[in-house]
């Protein structure tokens, strides 16, 4: 079966954990290790987010006063450099003798698309509110609340195409693990007046772009893996209760946390929508439960 | 014919220049144009340097205090994507309905390789003397001369085998143009105990991958480009005179300059010793006169 898993953000680093290499490294490899079990029996793609990671090199970027901070399109290809050479590695140790091969990705977006001018992401570190008032003055960030703080907020367009397609089919094809779209893909607009493309100022929803990535490969499954057991209904209510399978429709009549869940559900249902395969969520560690239904929930038609 | 390019530093930054993004993009955009022109009747394979973009990204993860710096293998994996991204999508727009894919590159080294012991290869900026010791005493770093200053140095072992180079030959083969080994690429060993691939601290040279990459894919020429007219002999003497061309054996019974041009001439005569096939140093914006023998140096067996 050909599989695209999308990674969440804590396939690399844990809440509240410190953004350092060596604990990257560590969580990678225990990542790598629950998706090689799938392996054997299965065309696996690979896609993750980039949240944190680009938020630590923006402030990098800040902090060290010699240049311009450079712009997140290419903070966004840095990352995806950083976490497929990590997830590459990892992998390849846990599976001597397969080919894994990270490809960079562009992905195109709408210059017309609303995001731009109402930026909604976050990415970054949690500040209070007086010292994000003061970061955003003094670098040109948006910045928005977020949980208990103001995070910087930045624009977060509609995944529409996948540049290196072809390049990505041609390598599952030929049976190699491919990890490719990281951090939803590096934005990329198609210049009306020029006709060329160029990186833009945003990031793209991981799990809307692994979402598109599943149905342009012709995936019979699409996986979103991450630090929850399951879907909730009511989460964060007294009647909170696991979903453990659900058709799209019905998962479209109910609520998520936008930031975190609700992309999630958007992307399950999308893609079941549009090929009438399954799709899943659930815990990252038990990656070959989740393939089998005993754990995370199940999205069908 | 098979051609692989090697892209010196200059590709992206001429010396003297800010290492702004704006600047690099400028820059990549003109070695596009230039490289474009090969692509309708070779089968082109791209490596490039990153001495430069690894100094400054250690430069930004030594600013900002709130993790610790990245080892070299991770910040030479951020630069490849930064890198390999701006090439991409420069050739993209040269090159419509061309497939361009860059693909990450681990490349093993030795671990009892010499090197380790002796760092020689400088990246980022030149410090005056006394700034030098304090940053190498801050960060652990060793320091060396270089031209009017000290720079931070660091291992340049051997390249031995690059990783993912089955992917390179199925995307070669299916006429995608591959960018891959960038900045000699992500310096690997096989731990001898574990058996297991881990990224070590440092640079590999990148004309000598790319010397190893162009024999693995069996290209037919090597093409160093870079910022100067030919291989002089002489350089820097009253008698300097440029080489239009030589054999291998002759180039390696003269003396080049240890950071800049011996590493070309000693990468394009393994090439050439190795394969029978020529290789030609020349200036970055004349690819299609280096490859037609109007421009640069040829090196012949």
């Amino acid at each position: 079966m050909r599989i695209v898993i999308a990674l969440g953000g804590n396939a690399l680093l844990k809440r509240g954990e410190p953004l350092e290499a060596s604990v990257q490294r560590d969580n990678v490899s225990l990542a790598a290790r629950s998706i090689a079990k799938l392996a054997a029996d299965n065309e696996l793609v690979l896609t993750h987010g980039n949240g944190p990671q680009v938020g630590l090199l923006a402030l990098q970027s800040v902090a060290y006063s010699g240049v311009r901070p450079y712009p997140l399109d290419v903070l966004g290809a840095e990352s995806d450099g950083m976490i497929g050479y990590m997830l590459e590695q990892a992998l390849q140790n846990e599976l001597p003798g397969r080919e894994v091969a990270s490809v960079l990705t562009e992905v195109i977006v709408d210059e017309a698309d609303p995001a731009f001018a109402r930026p909604t992401k976050p990415v970054g570190p949690v500040y209070a509110e007086a010292d994000a008032r003061l970061v955003a003055g003094a670098q040109g960030w948006q910045v928005g609340p977020d949980g208990d703080g103001y995070r910087r907020v930045v624009a977060s367009p509609e995944p529409k195409r996948i540049v290196e397609i072809d390049t990505i089919r041609k390598l599952i094809d030929a049976g190699v693990i491919v990890i490719c779209v990281g951090g939803g893909g590096i934005p990329t607009i198609v210049d009306s007046r020029s006709g060329r493309r160029v990186g833009v100022e945003a990031v793209i929803d991981k799990d809307l772009s692994a979402a598109l990535l599943a149905v342009q490969v012709q995936a019979q499954f699409l996986m979103l893996l991450t630090d929850v057991e399951a879907v909730h209904e009511g989460w964060g209510t007294p009647r909170s209760r696991p979903i453990r399978s659900a058709r799209a429709a019905e998962l479209r009549r109910m609520a998520f946390a936008s930031g975190s869940m609700a992309p999630k559900v958007e992307a399950a249902c999308r893609f079941v929508e549009a090929t009438g395969f399954p799709a899943a969520i659930g815990p990252l560690m038990r990656a070959p439960d989740v393939l089998a239904g005993r754990s995370g929930t199940r999205i069908t038609t």
